[in-house]
């Protein structure tokens, strides 16, 4: 079942910015920190899209999801080079013209200055579409940037990380989704019934099946979420009982 | 640069179905594997979407990927379970009603024979949009579907590598990305100029540049791609020696 009537949901959309994922060359790692990230902040990641390094298709995306979303996060795209271009495809995107932003260049003058100078390639990095702020970036030196409801962080996981972890608090949400996991030796379409009604027996309530195929032998792992802690134990406790009445002991936290 | 004037380019999206992707739990393997499959049928992975167990988001996401691709490949969503709603999802966004494939009916009732028959949950994976075509999965009987320029594949990454292997060698496509890798030891930013005026030179040649920071060292591999072999050596050769000429050593291959 979807959400209880009076419960406001936040969701968030995160672009991801890169040639290197749609080539296969690189396994994302962004889109797992961000969901845990967010739903810590009571906002749930309902979308996600990866485009090219392409005015265009990022222009389009950011237009799309920033509009269906309370929040939309970008990752890539951010640095010195020729294909950094998100920050000139957004303010593109909205119709106002990029900036260096005073602040974000005094970072870059601070950071750069052991290590070879601000050159101009690196002062790219200190461009933002007007009426930006910063996101801080303890890593190295160059800010993410908060346009509107859009928030541009880096590519590089850990440099993600790090930005996130500057807007922890920050960002107004609902309930974070509450999660526990049942594990049991059975196909999944031998219970098949026993989840739809379960699931449909509490509200707000969403259960996933996660089947495998280990060691010889067929599993499950069902995933219940909720934002209610008493509804989450209660439908678990429904579930095992459940699984264990049709002959299928549950094993609790999964398997 | 973007392809060369008479180069026909086929593209592909991947929708990605599932909540356990959303929201953390899972890390997707099939963006990867689905890339390098494609590039090998000459086909480009354009964009990727993620979207929830949700009739509506699934709707919405292949009536506008698969307008604006040449083929759209979808994962997860397709087994005996409650959650498993894409094939209704698909049909009821091209306005088709679901009907019960012969054929895939056929596999299932061979391949439960030995394993508890067919029940009503499981005959859930024999349903296609009308007009559909099967996709063989030789590892776990319920097969993948083709609906018009759809694909609709297992959400478990080496079940839907079989599928893409069945489909191998048989769509259309044009000339494969090939790509190269020059590694450097120097921050991307002191030689982002060379970066950009030899993507300048080479006509259909695209240059990413990925920075890392190993053992206290800063460095960056340049991956170079292009659909002509001589371009893509000719560049490689251009941008080692532009490094080399700017005082950093180029490592083929990459770092």
């Amino acid at each position: 079942m979807t959400a209880g009537a009076n419960e406001r949901v936040w969701t968030a959309a995160l672009l991801i910015i890169g040639d290197e994922i749609l080539s296969g060359r690189t396994q994302d790692k962004n889109v797992a920190q961000v969901a845990i990230w967010l739903n810590i902040q009571g906002i749930r990641l309902s979308e996600v899209r990866v485009v090219s390094d392409n005015m265009d298709a990022i222009g389009d995306a950011v237009r799309s999801l920033g509009g269906q979303h309370d929040y939309l996060f970008t990752t890539g795209g951010i640095g010195p080079t020729h294909d950094d271009i998100t920050v000139d495809a957004i303010a593109a995107a909205f119709g106002v013209p990029v900036i260096v932003h005073p602040e974000a260049r005094a970072v870059l003058e601070d950071y750069y200055l052991t290590r070879g100078g601000l050159t101009e390639a690196r002062l790219r990095m200190a461009r933002v579409p007007e009426g930006a702020v910063l996101i801080e970036n303890r890593y190295s030196g160059a800010p993410g940037v908060q346009f509107g409801n859009i928030f541009i962080m880096a590519g590089v996981p850990h440099i993600a990380a790090a930005m996130l972890d500057s807007l922890t608090g920050t960002l107004e949400g609902g309930l974070p989704v509450l999660s526990a996991t049942v594990g049991c030796w059975v196909a999944e379409s031998e219970i098949a019934d026993l989840l739809a009604s379960t699931e449909r027996a509490y509200e707000g309530v969403q259960i996933g099946s996660y089947p495998f195929f280990r060691e010889g032998k067929t599993g499950a792992n069902f995933v219940i979420r909720s934002t209610s802690q008493t509804v989450l134990d209660d439908c678990v406790k429904a579930l095992s009982d459940g699984l264990e009445a049709d002959g299928f002991p549950a094993v609790a936290d999964g398997i």
